[in-house]
C-alpha cells in the first residue's frame, strides 16, 4: 500500500512536471509568436505606413509635397507620436542651435537697422492643442474654429524659439513678428497673447490688413519685407514654419524653416 | 517508514516546485530587467544619437544646416541605415512620385521649348558606393579619390529618376543635365556613364567649363539656367539632390530636392 502511495506520488510528481514544463514551452513559443508577429506587421501594415509618413514628412519639410490639404489619413498616428513625443521639440532644438550659431556670427553696425523676421504661428505661438482636437491636421481645416481657438489668446509659447527671441532683443536686433492673421479680427488678442507668452520687446506686429485679405503669404510678405527694405531695414534672418513665409522676395541674408507637418499655408 | 518516505518524497516535490517557480521568476525578472535596460540605453546613448541624427537630417534637408563639411561622427551608422534598409529609395520613390503628378498636370505647347533640367551627381547616378567607402560622409571630402570614382564610369543609375527621366523624354521635353562635374577631365566618362547606365534621348549634357572652376555651383548653374533662357527655353522643372541645384535664379517653374545626408556642395 504505501509502495503503491509512493508510485502514485511519483506519477503525480512527474505528470505536475509534465504540465509545468509544457506550460513554460507554450509560454515561450507564445512570446516568439508575438514577436513574429509584430515584426511581420510592421514590415507590411504599420511598418508601410510609417516609412511612408517619414518620406512624406521629409518631402513637406524640403516642399517637394506642396499645397497638401490635410495630412494623408494614415498618418494621424504617426503625425501626433512626432508632435507629442519629443521628437518635434528636438528638430526645433536643433535648428534654433544652428540659427545661434549663425547669429554669433553677424557682427551688428551700431546703426540701429538690423532686423529679424520671425512667423507668429507655430514659429513663436504653438497651435499644436488646437490641432489635436483636429486630429493633428487630418482633418479639414476650418477657418471658423481657428479663429475662435486664436480669441481665447492661450497658445502657449514655443519654447525654443521664446529663447532664440531673447536672444535677438538683447543682440539688438530689431524683431518683426509677421503674421497671415487678420488685422481687424484678431490684431488685440494676438498683441496679448504675445505678451503673455512672454514675446515682450519686439520691433513691431505687423498683421494682415484688409488690403491683403485673400491674397497669398507669399505676396503679402514679400510686400511687407519690401516695404522693411525701403525704410532702411537690413533683413538679417526669417524664421517661419511654412516655406510661403520664406519663399518669395527681399527674403533676407538668410532663412529658416520649422517643422510643421500639420498645415500648409499656400 | 512508507509514511516517512511518502513525507520525505513530499517536501522533495515542494522544494522542486519551489525550485522551478524561482528560476521562471528570475527568467521573469532578468527579461524585464533586459528589456528595462535597452529602452534605458535608447533613452541616453543610442536613442539620443538616433534622435539627433533625425533632426540632423531633417535640417539638412530643409536648408536650415548649411555648409557642413562631413557627416557628423555619431551619424555613421544613421546615414549607413538610412541609405542601404530602404528608407532612401522610399523618399526618392515618393518625391518621384509628385514629381510625375506635377508632370501629369502641365499641357505642353506643341513648340518644342519646354525644358526640364536634372543634376547628375546622385541625382541621375548614384554614388553611393563611393560613399560607401568613406564612411557614408563622415570622412572629409577627397576630391582626386572622387575623381578616380568617376573615372571608372560605373555609377548606377538611381532607378526611380531613370523612370522619371524616361517619362519626361517620352512627353517631349527637352531634358538638360547640368552637372558640376569638369568638362575636360570628366566630360566623355560621364557621356558614357549615362549612356551605359539608359539616360539616352537627353538634349544637352552641360558639365562645368574651364571659366567657372572654382566658382560656386549656385553662380554657375544659374548661369546656364539664364543661357537657356536665352535661347528661348520654358523651364517647368529642376531637381537635384543639393540646394545649390534649386538655388539662386532662373530656377524654373517648379523645384524638387533629393534626399542626400552624405554631402553638401555649396
Amino acid at each position: 500500500m504505501a509502495e503503491r502511495a509512493m508510485r502514485e506520488l511519483l506519477r503525480v510528481v512527474m505528470v505536475l512536471m509534465l504540465l509545468m514544463l509544457a506550460a513554460e514551452t507554450e509560454a515561450m513559443s507564445s512570446r516568439r509568436g508575438n514577436k513574429r508577429g509584430k515584426e511581420e506587421s510592421s514590415r507590411s501594415g504599420e511598418g508601410d505606413s510609417m516609412s511612408f509618413c517619414l518620406s512624406w514628412r521629409l518631402a513637406v519639410e524640403a516642399n517637394n509635397v506642396v499645397a497638401w490639404p490635410t495630412v494623408p489619413p494614415q498618418c494621424s498616428q504617426y503625425v501626433e507620436t512626432y508632435m507629442m513625443n519629443g521628437q518635434y521639440e528636438r528638430d526645433l532644438d536643433l535648428i534654433v542651435e544652428e540659427i545661434l550659431g549663425y547669429v554669433n556670427q553677424t557682427l551688428l553696425p551700431p546703426d540701429a537697422i538690423d532686423a529679424w523676421i520671425l512667423d507668429v504661428d507655430d514659429t513663436c505661438l504653438s497651435n499644436i492643442f488646437y490641432y489635436k482636437s483636429k486630429n493633428y491636421g487630418c482633418d479639414p481645416y476650418d477657418p471658423s474654429a481657428f479663429r475662435k481657438w486664436a480669441m481665447t489668446g492661450r497658445s502657449p509659447a514655443i519654447s525654443s524659439v521664446l529663447r532664440l527671441f531673447s536672444i535677438l532683443v538683447d543682440r539688438g536686433f530689431k524683431v518683426f513678428l509677421l503674421t497671415g492673421r487678420d488685422e481687424e479680427s484678431l490684431g488685440e488678442v494676438t498683441k496679448n497673447n504675445l505678451q503673455n507668452q512672454g514675446f515682450v520687446g519686439y520691433e513691431r506686429l505687423i498683421l494682415r490688413s484688409a488690403a491683403y485679405r485673400g491674397k497669398s503669404a507669399v505676396k503679402y510678405k514679400s510686400d511687407v519685407r519690401k516695404q522693411l527694405e525701403e525704410e532702411g531695414y537690413r533683413i538679417w534672418g526669417n524664421v517661419g514654419d511654412q516655406w510661403s513665409d520664406i519663399k518669395g522676395d527681399y527674403l533676407g541674408n538668410r532663412t529658416f524653416k520649422l517643422p510643421n507637418p500639420m498645415y500648409f499655408v499656400p
